[in-house]
């Protein structure tokens, strides 16, 4: 009861009843298309890929290995017809490796899915999701990272559930095991409460750079990056920040809410900021001038970047 | 052309165009099931439930007598497949008897849809509806309840629009007619507002226990019970709080919105609190000491235990 | 592969797999109706119409000409049935000529989709959408409109991404060329700040009516409407609001946010009020006292006065 | 037991003991000086004042007829010896007939305080005092005006304590007939509040200036003037503002807390604006294009020009 | 070098330099009158009072027994003369025994300074000071209480500075034995916060009575009395409150600023609510309906009530 | 007829009318002491000191040369008598030279008025003042400095005043020329604010330490001092603080109100941070890490070692 109308469908692969797929289509090994399906011509759909009931992949789609794709999904083929305030270029839109997109989801035409990230039931996804994030809402946000712990800091709403509380003064050991952790002096007087942390003490290096962050004006992320010389310290001075550090193999999420925290990132670990509250002030200590050329802004790079540094560590050992 | 797999199919239910039905399915009388419908095996569907077109309903699911589900509603099978942070264990997702959902409406496995409740198109659900509650919005919160008319108190702003206004002093008459409503002194002067109620005059028994609800971080349902012999009596002292009871035949919704408002719940009346505005703070005082036997806390039990108390009083008369 | 039941389909329209037309739909020229679509009986599409796949077209829809449907676009059929709280009277939901409704949104049963108005994926619709307008969410808001220019204007955000910024003096010329942008004086002192205007310097005609426009609750569209012979003079004293003008030939919408900052708005010119900031106060002086008949309320009758205005002027020359 | 060194002191008035008057003194008829109090050179005592015990009168101090000045009151000489920020020229400090300066209180050099005006116990005066105010506090601040009366306004907290309440919709006459309150049309609806006013209903003129007060930055007097023959319209949109309307002969204190309120001044009313809620916007209306000419700035100069005015009519008559 | 015209002054009394003694004034033993001090007519002053320089005693003036009165402290005579805002009438402004005027204070006509309270320096005092309060500002307010401790409750700033910090579940016990503090359980999950108590548990008594304070609008003190019979228990659910506990010998000043708090004040202990934080809710249950005759609103009699109840017991034994 | 007990009296000085001196109090030279003065014997009062009439020097005060004392300004002597609460100790109230206490204001005993130091009339001061700070208010706060002129900054209010505005990019030249203004480039778009300076291009040293100043409870005065080696460089993120720079030469006050302002400190200058807003966030970068030497707290010493290495300059010279 289905219309198989292309030849490029890969060994193991199930179409189910009452779906069709047009001639130009290309499917990978191992994948499962349900029921009620369509599948235009300029697609690509790979390996171990399931689609379940009620999606159609427009021209333009492009489904990485191992995805998944729940009931009802929807992704827009055209963007905004016959409206002049957007291009009426042909987009693609593209479900990264491992990417898992919730029943009912809707993806706006041209979106990426990054790498293992997950879309949650019912999500709009109107901007690109990065790797590894989860997302939720009309319009969709970010929530949180798969696989990623959160850590639990003495005084924070979430190390209450703990059996046993952590020593007041005592800091996690992160499984990022490079970044760390500080703990600064905080004096309150009459006069107000003033933090302070200096070379030699609580700044690992000596910062040539330094800048703030405010006025953020949502909870959305707000930027993502690697460095790979430069060293960071950051403080939440003001409100609180929701900060992710990956070294490429674990990623620790860490809420700093308290001008008593530094954190220190080294070179080549990722590093991630979001969910400013409304009130935040972030200070970011460099430990060198700007360059364009330290920054890592893609993530697959990064990957790659740390897999070639582990490689040239490997070779010197 | 439908795709009809299963033998066990009730009397008078009709498959309409391009739906498929597995084997194992098991659909009562007098269904309805549309075009381009996709039924699994491990599912059990009602008497006289209507499916609207574009549904599937995979394994797991439970819809019970009397459901309307609209057209494009989606269930989610798999729990997050592929992710670490989420079991993925089997779940079963019920609609009870008499419920609907919206069209477009998605569900998140796992949820049950109360008794008569009512999914508003487009609501993503991710958490258990409570029966005969409303509920609207991605993600889904409680907007009201059915059949349960608001009670138009004088001053308050949904009786601004009454062709005949309330003498301000008196209180009107709910449908839970054991349920009442009294009037508070209160004193202005220029120290401060002093509200207050005691025994003979305004308080229906001598309290042996009282508790304050506040810092309500949200409007969502803050909790719903019955007592079986404790009564109970509420006054929002700032801000505002609704308030429905029900006596398992009538309902009523009040808005507790002032410290001259007190309300009586007697024994064996459910009594839902929710919409806490954010500076609400609500003391309630109770005629007993705790008792953890004293609660109801599932309204089906609640039902049985109201017919119950009818069927002695009735073996009594 | 389709189930084509009605003969009253227009030449040029296709009709696509797993479709299924009931007997008394009626189809327009030139339309294409995709995969997995269902069109009931009492159902109208114009000309040039796409329907994506997986919509359901229900009794009571009418499709005007040009409009564009997006996959998975879910229109309600029953205002929700069985509940007592809601009439179950039959109701009609009308897509106006041009309207484009977004991949996976949802359209309560009943509103009016306005002329060229362009509902965003998945917009969850349920009030009815002024003709030009976008909207999003859930539930959906208006967030702009078609075809029209924010205005750039000297120290507003916008601006600060233009190569070459403004004198911080001038104003620019809008495209809605009778309409005209002022600047005030402001004069900051010890005692506050005061802003004025007077007729020969900066008020364009003399005013006969004033009004206050404030405390308004959302950024919802507060109101849209045109004048046949009155002048207005509108002022931002506090917060922010956006305003459209709209001549029927052209659109321009600017961020009326400063107490130095007054807009003109001559006779017919359609003037929409939106997207109020919480804290704003408009002042609007009017040349005219109050007359119903000089208002035009609808945008059809509008358009209808603009072409009619515009050939008694031929006819003159 | 006093040293009287001066012989220019009028009949009947008493010098007590411990006092010290210098030759150059003047003093009227019918004075008062209790023990303890000295008095310098360039010094003017009226006719009837008292001067309690512990005062000093220093060179450049003005005392008018009918003042009472309380023990302890300090008058100070120097402008601030030694500081280079403040010019050391000889100051006149003076108090304008019949006010009075109660006990413990302070005046920095320089200050007028005027005729009739009230100088509460312990005051700390640090600018001028105009005609008829009452001030208190340190630093002084106007907190009333004397024989004026609150004018009694239906749902102001005022009124509450009335025997019989005002008809909600009537407005009071006041006491200074000329002006007069007119209660401005407000619409409530979802989209939010709207007032208005419009000539031939409530605005009693037709306007060619506008201007607007706001972020006012305390509850200070914000100005107070005449004018010879333009009119004023007043409403405060947001917050509240006190105004005192004076025509020479009546006072009236009129609390403008309603955007349902106007207040029309028409010429040769005094009008004070003061007590300013932080977050008020007082809105005016003028009947005449901005003209320095049309203000009378000074209270004596108004009295003046009210009497010639008069003079005039009475001439006519 | 004094005028000392009175013959009614008491043994061990000093008379300094440039003072003058009215005929009629009546001063009693070991009195210390400095220098510059003027005393009128109808003045009494009390033994072993010191009026220090620069002070004068009105008409209707009564020091009572070891007062101090500091340097230029000012008394008011006259009661606003000329202003036909408030009356002539003849006032008496009273010091009660053991009371302390600081330096420069000014005093309002009327008042009366309370047994052993304090007016600190400058102060400038408009309203009756109760007994053992200490008033500072202008106008003066409610700071304190003399030698009354405040009690140092686990997890407030006070505690924060001493050396041995409180266990986090203990209570101290109070000066005044018969007034206990509790801690209540309070539970706080997703759903907000709850704090309860009841019979046997935490309540040492039956209610029959609750009130409710709030919107006290100011810092000053609400209320002050003690019960005959009734008991009471406080919670200030929302804000702090300061509450001062006085049994006759022993003062407590307890900051109640936790629904976790709970103060049981049992009858004949005199209790003084103040320091009302803006959104301050207190909770107050007491054992006996209302009844005026249990209340002891004037502290003097309260006292008595003490020694009498105290005599009666030592009959007794 | 004044009273002089005392036989040290310098040359040059008189004593008027009604004054009373005890025989142990000692007075400088061309000293002027005023009619009703009092003073004690253990009392010093330096050269060319004026005591204005009403005052009373009390045992304990010291007054240095060149100190003006307005009229009725009130000493303290006794430090609250008969409370238990405060030590009975004896205290000493110095002025330090060349301060001037304004009429009418009192001074708590104990305070230390420091030099050049201004009090406002009727000022009541209970804790010290810095030198050359000037106080005013009950209870007084510091409100500025004497002979320290406010730098006028474009885009501030003050600077809206003058008749030649500056440039929006220039700064002005400090009159303490060693301190420098520096502009910071400042980004803003969807992600919010972001300013940041670096080396080379707007931070003239290299940081080794930070700290951030916040939460500062009220605008009093937080913190003043030099350092002998230290740099700081201060931005306000939030808000604003006044900064006062001082090279015991010239003295300027900034407003530092704008992440885009940083202000330069270099070593050998004074800075008095003050008038924090609530909401002000302050960054300091140092050069230096911690050094407890490197801190000069005292004005005196740090004039002395101004002084000293000017002498060591000049004799390098």
């Amino acid at each position: 009861m289905a219309l198989l109308e292309s030849a490029a469908v890969g060994e193991g692969s199930r179409i189910w009843a009452f779906s069709h797929v047009l001639p130009g289509a290309r499917i990978g090994r191992d994948a499962n298309i349900c029921d009620h399906v369509f599948i235009e011509n300029d697609v690509e759909v790979g390996d171990r890929v399931t689609i379940k009931c009620g999606v159609q992949l427009w021209d333009g789609v492009r489904i990485e290995d191992d995805v998944f794709v729940g009931p009802n999904v929807t992704f827009s083929n055209d963007p905004f017809p016959r409206s002049k305030q957007r291009p009426e270029t042909f987009v693609q839109t593209r479900v990264r490796q491992g990417a898992s997109i919730g029943s009912g989801a809707t993806l706006r035409p041209g979106v990426t899915i990054g790498a293992r990230a997950l879309v949650m039931d019912g999500a709009v996804v109107s901007r690109d999701v990065p790797p590894n994030a989860i997302v939720a809402g009309n319009p969709a946000h970010i929530t949180g990272y798969v696989d990623t712990p959160h850590v639990d800091l003495p005084g924070q709403v979430s190390s209450a559930t703990r059996a046993v509380a952590l020593p007041a003064d005592s800091l996690p050991q992160l499984s990022v095991a490079r970044a760390t952790l500080h703990r600064l002096p905080k004096i309150v007087d009459l006069r107000g409460a003033l933090s302070f942390g200096e070379i030699g003490s609580h700044l690992p290096f000596q910062p040539q750079r330094f800048f703030m962050v405010y006025d953020v004006p949502s909870r959305e992320v707000r930027g993502e990056h690697a460095h790979r010389a430069c060293h960071q310290f950051l403080v939440c001075v003001k409100g609180s920040v929701g900060i992710v550090v990956d070294d490429g193999q674990h990623r620790d999420e860490i809420l700093l809410d308290s001008a008593r925290l530094g954190l220190h990132i080294p070179p080549m670990v990722w590093g991630i900021q979001y969910q400013f509250s409304p009130d935040a002030v972030l200070l970011v200590l460099a430990s060198d001038t700007y360059s364009a050329e330290d920054y890592i802004r893609n993530y697959d790079e990064f990957l790659a970047a740390v897999k070639e540094a582990k490689a040239a560590a490997g070779a010197q050992a």
